[in-house]
């Protein structure tokens, strides 16, 4: 950091993940998800400070194991060189921790997914992997994160990441007065009565520990407000609308919003790799005239039933459409240890089987669903699409919108959710669409097809020049500007 | 009125039905439902107004037409004579406003209820109904209150009520500028984001249609801050939440909110009747030790399923209270002609079941369910309880609660959810439980059934004492009171 603070990041997935090869040899990967991507550029700040993160496989274990316990020094894909620390949980803590209070509790309220009359029931069993499961591994991560702080002097930039570690800051600061708190939250922040899905011995904690920061980050104005307006409501705390600030004891805590976004340079790089071009070339052989695709988790926000409704829709309206298009689905598995997911993926399998029954030919089959996670296929597929869905009921951000926008040679267009974080950036420049509404989003798609040569390519041109303007850079500087700021 | 303007009532269901008996001799009822009630006090200020209701069965609409579909004179079951006019809607129009649109869509809504990633789907079926249901239905009420105000020189206080009739304000005021508009929402008004399940198609004429008002009033303050953010987040309109006005254009409307409740000395009257009194002798030889008693119409809102199965959890806990106590659960079957309706009773049948089979014997049923519209029997069980389950998920006041707490003989305990609109009143006095809690709600229970008489009776009274004050001439006053303060 700029005047030489050390910096301690907090995640779950760290930049690296430890496995074993067919000869029983350890192999270094760089670790999975956005989030890693996204943070990695923070790494050349790093000096002194650490990558704090839960050891994740077996051999994540092993290895954390044989550094006692204790940070260590990794040399990553890219050559360089800086600790990390990875922490080993209890297989059973760990499942109450993720597979129960993050996925889907907490996941499900700051996505308004719980279908209420039935779920979410808070029960001994709830309450136990609260207790046993949550609170144990944010303490476990405080009280390493105090641990590097102190043996750091005791003052640090900590930056925190996401929905797992809400309790870590408040436990922190009480250790450690000196330090700076930072934590991202990478999901959107509901309105207060959301919240009123949890009783308050686990909503109050949440809120609280989480106003233990300095700053807390999300992708979007809106959701710093609903957090405002949260500890308005729920805490009865002293906010500033105008300053963005909450006012807790004789602390001030800012919210603050940054967009995400992605690497623009590598990532177009990447997209031109032999490995993509070979893929994006049996795509091509594949095609039809017109090619829809969306990329995917399988999460209940993604929406994906609806797009595939509206996609049966677009089909009975426009019977001229017959043959002439794909709708090409890459889903990758997610959480599958957890009931709802499981249930929703087998929901969308029987929906896109419904309705190539219904519509397709011999010849045809209108979608083309694919459950894998291959992000070279996504990448070939980025290149050659006319139409791009993106309509999550609600997401965070949403990078896959600018990932598709960048790399796409077709002046393809964006279907894009008003709900989706990332509409604040693309939303002028995309078909926008009603999540709930599959009349709209039927139109859309016909629009986006159909739509005229010169608009489409305007169209793409400016979502594209948006992506490259605020990019992965620009999203961490104006974090560190802020940073510093306020500190000063 | 005070100035001699006359009042205007709109509701959807009118003070009288018509019917014809098996001689086929046309009777006259008092119309159904708890808001005929409350409204039934306005009447004596009706004067030269008259009551604007939905013509609701064959011999309604027979009625209507006999009086040249214009207002004609009743005598009431009080003896009152008054002004009334029915509107014959048809059939299908009806079917589109009422069980398409305003249950569930719009209720689901306004209690939190959509299980998003599934439901619910805006299709081309949605907005036939939206346009050829809620809209001319609005618009037929809309336009008869016009006649009505113009037949009285273009000058009088309307008092519209309920979600059925959001879009008639705004037309009236455009054919009477000079009317005073008054609309009360008996639901909960939900924050923003839920609003966002619809379309703005569909979302920003419902709020401007209410905002046509003069007043907007709610059962609490907590609804009526809820509709200034709604107006300023989607409509971007300037709200004062000191004030609670919210400006449109060169107008300003204002939100109020009121605690409806019941008429206390008519009540207690009544649960003296011999009628209730016989009733009140047979459940009382059927008693156990103890009796838990719930009274609900059969909605998704109610959360009759946390409840049983809290009262599962407290078999389980508590396996001492085996044979001593039942759970009687009078529930009135509802909106039957909705889907998720049927589903809901279902699946309360099926739980009940479930509960009974797992901890029932030769002599005891643990769950006692009975389904029907028996209003001596409701009233003749809420003498008795000594426990009386509240617990919605949400609802924009519950009367249960204040009838209930008022005419028990025993000190039986309140167990209320925070999430109701009466907790604001009766909340402090009840034994508070969180909805989705089930723990919490087992706990809650014996707590109540174990609770020490002194506290019983202290509790029991400062609940009863809070009705008769905060009864419904209350209720009526102060919102009369603000009408003649805002028009002046």
């Amino acid at each position: 950091m700029a005047d030489d603070l050390p910096l301690i990041l907090v995640s779950n997935r760290g930049p690296v993940q430890f496995g074993l090869d067919d000869a029983g040899e350890r192999t270094q990967q760089r670790g999975g998800g956005g989030l890693v991507t996204a943070l990695s550029g923070l790494v050349r700040l790093l000096g002194e400070g650490v990558w704090i993160a839960a050891a994740l496989t077996d051999e994540d274990v092993e290895v954390s194991r044989e550094h006692g316990d204790k940070a260590f020094t990794i040399t990553d894909q890219l050559d360089r060189e800086y600790l990390i620390r990875m922490l080993e949980i209890e297989p059973d803590v760990q499942h109450k921790f993720y597979s129960i209070i993050a996925n889907p509790l907490l996941w499900f309220i700051q996505h308004y997914l719980w279908d209420l009359s039935n779920v979410p029931d808070i029960t001994g069993h709830e309450r136990d992997a609260f207790e046993h499961g949550y609170v144990p591994v944010n303490e476990q991560f405080a009280d390493v994160v105090a641990q590097e702080v102190e043996a750091r002097g005791g003052r640090a930039v900590v930056m925190l990441h996401d929905y797992h570690f809400y309790l870590v800051p408040e436990r922190v600061r009480e250790r450690c007065p000196d330090v700076f708190l930072h934590h991202f939250v990478h999901v959107p922040w509901p309105q207060p009565d959301a919240w009123r899905t949890l009783p308050g011995w686990m909503r109050d904690p949440l809120i609280r520990g989480l106003l233990g920061n300095d700053v807390v980050a999300f992708h979007t104005e809106r959701y710093a407000r609903n957090f405002l307006l949260t500890c308005q409501e729920l805490l009865d705390l002293r906010v500033d609308f105008g300053e963005l600030t909450v006012r807790v004891g004789d602390r001030t805590v800012a919210t603050r919003w940054y967009p995400i976004s992605i690497d623009a340079e590598a990532f177009e790089a990447l997209a031109d790799s032999p490995e993509v071009r070979a893929v994006e070339k049996q795509l091509e052989q594949q095609r039809r005239e017109f090619l829809i695709l969306r990329v995917d988790r399988t999460d209940l926000s993604k929406n994906v039933l609806r797009g595939f409704k509206a996609f049966d829709t677009m089909l009975e309206d426009h019977p001229e459409l017959a043959e002439r298009v794909t709708f090409l689905a890459l889903l990758v598995p997610s959480r599958q240890d957890v009931d709802e997911y499981i249930e929703y993926m087998d929901k969308v399998r029987r929906l896109a089987a419904d309705v190539n029954l219904k519509h397709g030919t011999t010849d045809w089959q209108p979608i083309d669903l694919r459950f894998d996670d291959d992000f070279t296929q996504s990448m070939a597929a980025y290149k050659l699409f006319d139409a791009l869905v993106v309509n999550p009921i609600f997401d965070g951000m949403n990078l896959v919108a600018k990932e598709g926008s960048l790399v796409n040679r077709r002046d393809g267009v964006l279907v894009l959710s008003e709900h989706a974080g990332v509409y604040e950036e693309l939303g002028a420049f995309a078909i926008s669409v009603h999540p709930f509404d599959i009349q709209d989003q039927a139109d859309a798609l016909y629009r986006a097809l159909t739509m005229d040569p010169e608009e489409r390519h305007a169209r793409r041109n400016a979502c594209a020049r948006v992506v490259r303007e605020n990019d992965l850079g620009k999203w961490l500087r104006m974090q560190l500007e802020d940073i510093e700021r306020i500190r000063g």
